[in-house]
């Protein structure tokens, strides 16, 4: 069962074993560690199962992948307990007994030996592989793993514990994956953008990707915005596969997609609005002060979010009721009378208030219907945001989609875009 | 196609479908909501999948399921960009064309007219339909959901955006579960609680879980608390089970757990401690304010994320530099340079000043040290809390672990139990 194979591995599929992960109460961390992991190598995961602890449904998925798939990772099922069915599930996939290890066994005897702890005869079965399987060496447990070859594939079986799961991630795939596939460069680009749909983001970029044929483009409607993902469709199952050329390919796509996008592009390397906002404060040494009112906190708390915010930020404000807006902010109670507290004249009044009690350079001001219920006959989602600078004050109206907690979090991302867009645009004034 | 099967659902296979699920950087979240909402109707998922956006992939998939499961729900996969093929999918696996419905034409026609935007030819892709397939309504965004039947399997197939996946699965998922296995009783209980340890607490509930051989308990640390739940061991799958005594010995279990546990425990019902903070105000006809230096605006963000808030949430500060602490709340030059920044004698000047300068009856300061770098030799974590209310000013010394999104994270909803216990112990004085 020697495996003599050497090319280098493209994808893989994984299979995560346990009742919990099927009631939905546990997250699949194991998986995303795994995936993040494999990515590193250039290793695609094309399909995730997760099945429950019995034994006929964990030897079903290991057939299906064994047909599908060269690479198999399991995890989970390898405890001691009676729903740990995973190491009899590969030896009746590979048609072998299990067979005791008698070192193994010995190092268990001598784990609790060790600790003056009678060994629970329960943990017998950790000493128990398939027949022909190897044992990978567990650091932080007592399971090892375990590696064997069923019909051209390779298996790869690991306790669901996640601090031994990652001990043997690194002990048994990364070796194996860097004898395979080399050190790889990031296989990935990725460009975060504001204030676009992700219709409109792909209408924008689909003549770029009609006219390349090997590249992919994913895009993620998110919490944070429309994210791009760009890959080589023709990414290779063959052995011509050159990752430098592809990465240059990626860099180019991306490029000119963010030259497609212009300023709607807030990061290419991963950042978060906040933090890129962060930047450019710290870069044109400016500071900024927030007067808040359905957002309620949350602008304040996103620029706070980023390490070192003390140094750009200068204080904020959330005047909920109509009384703190008057009587801190120099608001007219003729004008709250008139236009409203969600109104432009209202915005704009918060932002240079902000503006001047802290002696902020930028005060945000904002205004809005968060829900559920509507206000002032004004419709859900009606926000008012203005920015006021030493020169001038901007006021801006948005319809914002969405319930409560959405309608506060994008008027929030919202604000901070317009900070970014007048950072980027005027260079600080 | 009708579907005349009027016999309970007892299981489920799940599909989830996106590249981004695959490469790790998304947790399904939308596996878990789903899972989640399925046990609630006594539904149990025997399967997930996840699929790349490929149709052959998701066709593969599909193939499998309809094989096995009566009862498959898929999502992802519904938008408007190239990258979104389950529809075509779908037809594929039933042998049928793509059809438009004019309704729903019309519809999304009148969607983009209302807002006065061009309507991308990529959005008529929405209005496709597996030929004989159902719509599901979709009340937040476009995609409707897909309803068809296909070799005796029902599919459910619902847009990835996890607020549409949320309306969906209420307004397509449960009403058929509803007519299918009727209202069960809720087959579990949970209590949610905060201010003590995961260990701490399994310590507390230890005897109690002994002596009832059929209890079962699982705990949950959670960012919002430890959240406990409880169910029975011996969950019957035949048809001997009684859901009315099982119910009475779940109450009567979180019944004890909740006496054994005291004011830690913030909810038997699912709520939020922002929300049971905000009951407790409305009933009490009590208002509070916040001054808040480390946690940025978090715990202002907390108390207005519930509807209604206005009633009771006067107004809040995110005083982050000394001169502004010094200037609007009246903490002496003195105290900031004797004491610093972080010292209990700051938390009570913003917890005076906030409850002052706003009329409110309680006022709540809180500052800290988020990290990552520590401030006046002070060490990260350190974080003082006071409460202010017509009789007095109680400050608390915490020192919270974590990162600086967990320790800003912790010190605001600390600071809302600290609220809580003051109201569920005095009344609202």
């Amino acid at each position: 069962m020697k495996h003599t194979n050497k090319a280098p591995v493209h994808t893989a599929e994984i299979i995560t074993i346990g009742d919990e992960l099927l009631g939905g109460q546990t997250a699949d961390t194991n998986f995303i560690h795994l995936a993040k992991r494999l990515r590193d190598f250039g290793v695609r995961v094309v399909r995730h199962v997760t099945v429950g602890d019995g034994e006929d449904e964990i030897v079903t998925a290991l057939r299906e992948a064994v047909r599908r798939e060269k690479l198999i990772i399991v995890t989970g099922g390898l405890g001691v307990t009676p729903d740990d069915r995973t190491r009899a599930a590969l030896a009746r996939l590979a048609g072998v007994p299990l067979v005791p290890d008698h070192e193994l066994l010995r190092e268990i005897e001598v784990f609790f030996r060790d600790r003056k702890i009678r060994m629970p005869s329960l943990n017998i079965a950790q000493a128990l592989l398939p027949k022909g399987a190897r044992k990978i060496a567990n650091r932080v447990g007592l399971a090892p793993g375990i590696r064997m070859e069923v019909r051209g594939s390779l298996l790869f079986s690991f306790p669901g514990v996640p601090v031994e799961l990652h001990a043997l991630t690194e002990d048994g795939i990364v070796p194996f994956l860097k004898s395979r596939n080399g050190e790889l460069p990031s296989l990935e680009r990725e460009l975060r953008t504001w204030g676009r749909g992700e219709t409109r983001v792909a209408e924008i970029l689909k003549e770029l990707e009609e006219g390349e044929p090997r590249l992919s483009i994913s895009y993620l409607p998110e919490d944070r915005g429309v994210t791009i993902r760009f890959k080589s469709g023709g990414r290779p199952r063959t052995s011509r596969f050159d990752p430098e050329s592809f990465r240059e390919d990626l860099d180019r796509w991306s490029d000119s997609a963010a030259d497609l996008l212009g300023d709607a592009v807030y990061s290419t390397r991963r950042e978060e609005l906040e933090e890129v906002v962060g930047y450019l404060l710290v870069l044109y040494r400016k500071t900024v002060a927030v007067a808040e009112s359905c957002t309620g906190g949350k602008i304040a708390a996103y620029l706070t979010s980023v390490p070192g915010s003390s140094a750009y930020f200068r204080g904020g404000f959330v005047p909920y009721h109509a009384e703190t807006k008057i009587s801190s902010f120099g608001i007219s109670p003729e004008i709250i009378s008139e236009k409203g507290t969600v109104s432009e004249e209202v915005a704009r009044g918060l932002a240079e208030g902000a503006r001047e009690q802290t002696g902020a350079d930028f005060g945000i001001g904002l205004t809005g219907i968060a829900g559920p219920d509507s206000v002032e006959d004004k419709p859900v989602g009606l926000v008012y945001c203005a920015l006021a600078t030493s020169k001038e004050t901007a006021v801006f109206e948005w319809n914002v989609i969405g319930n409560r907690a959405r309608i506060r979090d994008r008027a929030a991302r919202s604000a901070l875009n317009l900070l970014r867009l007048h950072l980027i645009r005027g260079g600080g004034r």
